[in-house]
């Protein structure tokens, strides 16, 4: 594939994207960084209004210029999705005609599930001013509309090519929704938390902090209680040993 | 609410957006555009660099200007987070640090569960040169990272402020995975399909298609089964007899 060639990574059977009439250089290189965030490398433009290439648009691409290299131009609608067979049409706006409106999500599934048979898919994306026509809608089986606050849902060019490439890589992403980062370390086992909570609760002892002393045990509990919440590493409890060590020891330099 | 009072519809309860140390006006612009596609209303900015107000900021904002215009600026991010109960940090750098990383939709479904307790959510992101610094991450209970590109994960601010918003408001958002836009019209029924199948039929049976006549039956499913997958509307099926009528009409202008 071309993109390995040249040093890109694409994720294989990602969707063309096709931007129809852009404007603004800066949102053409906008678009193609937002589509590399997410493994999309297929870029083609019709009629840009500045020519191409554009220079606002490499410098905006902010590494993604290869995106940029490899765009193809066309100067219609009908020969840029000549060689797909799904094509979606991302707009807005509501059409007066009978068409089936699909989330980026439930795109992106579809794309996906495409994949095994070997069908190309493309997204047509309208320019800044006045968006797809309806001519161009209608060369598409399907809209995709991000659901969006219903006072204010116009999205930016680059914005829209951002969600519809991020819902894409979502479906496919493995990430789980939460992991802890190690930091080089490891949680704390039952004997290191112990050794922690024994260290501190006697110098608290000797300090005369468990008063009065029936009250001692719900104290401990409580301590020991909060101390766990912060799911401490073995590192963090070699540090809070060392706090209680210092907090105890006779000042080495008292003020004068 | 300051909000309403503004004309603007904010989602009760929706995270603040915290910018620290913005470079650019219109990545400021761009965030509070992002921000109110999907409902948020509230900014903070830490120490933009060209000052507050920017004239970018208010140009890239398109419409979302009263973002802007309610935005409290700081001086530090311990004051602009000092009113919060749950604190993220949005970045895609790894830092030497044990803490907990949330992709968006994890931190989205968080915030939502805040709610009702009456927490206080915002989310810091960092300037374009250098991202948070260490010591601001340290204020937040988590990161949210976004799930991207392994090669080429370096998300615009506004994109990545986008991403953060869009799925706050996915996580509540009830649009259907797909619906077919009406187009002022409703499906055909079994009758008015049966009658364009039919009066096609009998066309077809007149001008000879049918052959040879054995295979007729299977010819018939086919066309009936091929032409039921476009799921006609009642004013399509006008249309389409129409179109039957048209083709088997005598020209009326032939050409001499």
């Amino acid at each position: 594939m071309a993109g390995t060639d040249r040093g890109l990574t694409p994720v294989q059977g990602g969707p063309h994207i096709i931007l129809v009439d852009p404007q603004m250089g800066e949102n053409i290189g906008a678009a193609a960084r937002a589509m590399y965030n997410f493994g999309l490398t297929n870029m083609s433009i019709v009629r840009p209004r500045d020519g191409w290439p554009n220079s606002r648009a490499i410098a905006n691409a902010s590494g993604a210029h290869e995106v940029l290299e490899r765009a193809q131009v066309y100067d219609t609608v009908e020969e840029a999705t000549a060689d797909f067979h799904l094509i979606f049409a991302a707009t807005a706006r509501d059409r007066d005609m009978v068409k089936e409106v699909a989330t980026p999500k439930e795109a992106a599934k579809r794309i996906r599930q495409s994949i095994p048979a070997g069908h190309r898919c493309c997204i047509l994306f309208g320019g800044e001013r006045a968006g797809l026509s309806n001519d161009d809608v209608v060369l598409a089986q399907t809209i995709i509309t991000v659901p969006a606050n219903p006072a204010f849902s116009s999205l930016n060019l680059a914005q829209c090519v951002l969600l519809v490439a991020y819902e894409w890589f979502q479906f496919a992403d493995q990430t789980p929704s939460t992991v802890i980062t190690d930091g080089h370390t490891r949680p704390a086992n039952g004997a290191e938390l112990n050794g922690l909570f024994g260290h501190l609760e006697t110098e608290l002892d000797r300090s005369g902090f468990f008063r009065p002393s029936e009250k001692k045990p719900n104290m401990v509990r409580n301590l020991r209680n909060m101390l766990q919440r912060a799911n401490f590493t073995e590192q963090d409890v070699r540090t809070l040993r060392g706090v209680v060590a210092s907090l105890t020891r006779k000042s080495v330099q008292s003020p004068k």
